[in-house]
């Protein structure tokens, strides 16, 4: 199986370098011509044999959208495009109609697993229709990590399915990141009892409730930096959180862990709060309660 | 009616003026003796008719028992001691105990109006028995403000009634600042759209369904300051906020508001934030992610 | 003045009232015959004197969309449009664009107050260009309270200025009832110590922090079914709250007292709750702990 | 080796089996003598070659300060008392300090792992003098997993810090549970797009940032019941969590996901909401919305 794969950064330069390693031939094409293998999505096409199988993997929202709008005008009737980015699951139905109108299939895959895919393989959920998913299987397969087939790749459903269940995945995994982060402060604030920190985190990894691949993470990150004294608690968050919250809303669904996991993220971001600014102010308007000025 | 009043801090001092202003002779012991009355409890127990009537108004904790303990020493039986300061109301039951043995009776009395009670006057929430809450009825009169008593006073109930309706008072006191904060930061970070933030504040002031005392006070703020630049957003938390989580947790009620304004006010007074930092230590060990070093 | 009113439900009659009263002039339209002044939006323009002021009183969304539609096709240059339905902020830029097409004017105008508005008056945040608002004023007047014009009023900013305000408005009205809910909750599980819940709401009236309308309403609830023996925990959202929360994640503004009365209510309304399913399951799973079936 | 063992109910009988099982003598007590090795404590003392290694497994609480109080009277200077139990870690300084008077060494030991202990090994936080833990070394090897100590075995501080340890622990159990929980009911609630939730949650086991011990156990509950059809959303909480929350708030440390799961568990628990009453009861007011009525 020969397949082209659009976008070389950080995930798909990986991911190339993963299906190669298990028999799938990948021509790759970056904007960055440097790690490019081919000067363009035209040379692309060209070289891949019919019906082409194209995996994009470039940012979510208006990139992905660019490369999807030309690949509508440059695949012909029979080719698959794979949307393998993080984008909105709302996108893929634009996206699959868009490419439908000239008879160009569409599978949208939700990816996890991170700078570590490229060895321990990555996770996928997929949609899209049976046989289009059949017929990327050697793809998937050859993305996924060793196992069972099931326990690292499903089928979720229709069109969109792969990256709600990727937005889904997401929002635990803020909502897990939250967690632990609340009981490694709560471990680091009693720090004249728990003289060892880092080494509760690493006892926890065989036999506890709480083991996971996160924790193993933790306990890297704690035998790199015991009181994590280099990094600054200052966190980003992508769309994929945001998102959750808003299909929860949209649901009627309550995700009070998810949210706090996002609005800890916020918070810590900031400079000062308004919300806390506003806060002090009240204070010190009904009981004479001294303010710290900014100055 | 002539009182003792032990404390003479922002909140009994202003108390003593209010109740004089309405009539009660006020006798007011504080260690301060600059601004105290007479030169030692023994002293102001001297100076009091009986059977006494002796407020206590001073720190709540290790000084409120201190307090409490001398008095079981030099009241008499019939006298009646009202605590009046924030204490936890668990500890009512053992001061009551401790001045029952010598046949003082004990009223607790949550007090709520801040600086302003002076002119506004005090809302009163008491427990205790219902003759002992007569007796003091004239005290609670100078105390609360003018209009229906039944506005402004209650008998909530048996000895520590008046101190935890005060911690729930407080309690939602907490979540109704943090819900007008969010507002504000709501309003604030879109100050492209709302050019005229504090005027919407002020313009809810009267018919709207959010209008309420904390709301005035910050529309006076906001006036004083209209962009909060001279105020820090760092804010203290006293005891019965914490209290009103532990009841909550012991009776199992959900409190999802209230602990998510005592959160965000333990957040706004850290340098940097351990959970944090653990977040970011993890987002940069499974995707790479960039941190911000502290440095 | 005479203006056009399209939309009498409760609030849109309530101010057709309220305005006839203080010498505004209002023709009504409304899809009920019953209840309108005339029989079609045809005749209620042929009844205003040019250049019209028509405000749209209408569901949010379709309904109001479908309206300014129409209205975008009756009205002629100069004419003047007031959505003051509880539209989501970002629509107020569609319509006054469209709107613009003819040289139709257009303001924004949130309105507060509930069915109090007619004898209180309602609270008004108006968005749109200083002359237009200028022009409408002696309608805001109309329908605002008495007292100084910026207690109730505000010309908070262009166009969607008005429903952002609004909208936030909500957001925290929502996060003030949840508040005022938790105490409630605080306080009625400890019915044994708390032996008069509602002289507890009853007596924060005066003097004290927490007082405030939503306060006074509670009181008068509780007046009428002292434990809230004959009303449901089941409680629904609206628009406004949910769009509270999609703003503050688009604007990264942590939002935790808002959402957890939001999330309160979907739960409010679930039979059981999948979550709770799935933790029930888990707990079962590690623990052996039992789980109650489902029967 | 041989130890006593008091408690023998799901997890001491589990860890007398394994303990055995790895080459320790057990002599087990229980007050069911049905199961107990022993009839009282005195012959189970009686059993034990000095000095003796007495592990307590009994309920947190008054029957672990009974248990404890009679071992400082039938126990000698030199022996050793672990308690195993899920006790606070404030009740390890009574305790120990009670032993001391007359020799005895204590130890506190946090144990995890659930009913999967016996085979998969417990994972072991303890708190005591280096000397003590070096000591019952045997024991713990023969309890925890196979596998490099120390990622199942921490000595995590002096006493107390065991349970501490125990009691975050599981305070971060109850987030990520929530965590997943919350996933699970936005994938649920979307079952027209998601057709296929549980393998969802399958393929996420391996490759995926989320993978955990806890998905491996939701993976099983949804195999055996793939809809949750036969699981109540009703859910217990245990001393810990809620210790969990106390301590966070002693400490200053904001725990907004781990305190949104315990009050999760708290609704899930109610039959109707007395905080969401008093929401209806407001909206009902202010807005004249319908309200369900309880009948």
């Amino acid at each position: 199986m020969h397949i082209g794969l659009i976008g070389l950064g950080k995930m798909g330069a990986n991911m190339r370098d993963r299906l190669r390693a298990n028999g799938i031939g990948v021509t790759g094409y970056d904007r960055n011509l440097e790690i490019s293998d081919v000067a363009g999505i035209g040379e692309l096409i060209a070289a891949l044999p019919a019906p082409r199988l194209v995996w994009v993997m470039v940012p979510a929202g208006a990139v992905t959208d660019a490369v999807i709008a030309e690949l509508a005008t440059v695949l012909s009737a029979g080719d698959l495009v794979i949307d393998g980015g993080n984008s909105r699951y709302t996108d893929d139905f634009s996206h699959s109609a868009l490419l439908a109108t000239t008879g160009v299939h569409y599978i949208d895959a939700g990816v996890s697993g991170g700078v570590w895919g490229l060895t321990n393989g990555f996770g996928l959920m997929v949609g899209g229709s049976a046989d289009q998913v059949e017929r990327a299987m050697p793809v998937f397969d050859g993305l996924r990590p060793e196992g069972p087939r099931e326990e690292s790749f499903v089928h979720a459903g229709a069109v969109g399915a792969g990256h709600y269940a990727k937005m889904v995945h997401n929002g635990i995994e803020y909502a897990l990141m939250q967690s632990y982060a609340e009981g490694y402060e709560l471990l680091e604030k009693r720090s004249d009892l728990i003289t060892n920190v880092p080494g509760v985190f690493k006892a926890w990894q065989r036999g506890t409730v709480v083991r996971s691949w996160l924790l193993e993470l933790l306990v890297r990150a704690l035998a790199e930096d015991p009181e994590l004294q280099n990094i600054d608690g200052f966190v980003e968050d992508s769309g994929e959180g945001r998102w959750t919250i808003e299909e929860a809303i949209d649901n009627a669904v309550p995700v009070p862990a998810i949210s706090a996991a996002i609005f800890a993220r916020f918070v810590s971001r900031q400079d000062d709060s308004p919300a806390m600014k506003a806060v002090a102010a009240l204070r010190n308007q009904f009981g004479g309660h001294a303010v710290k000025t900014a100055d």
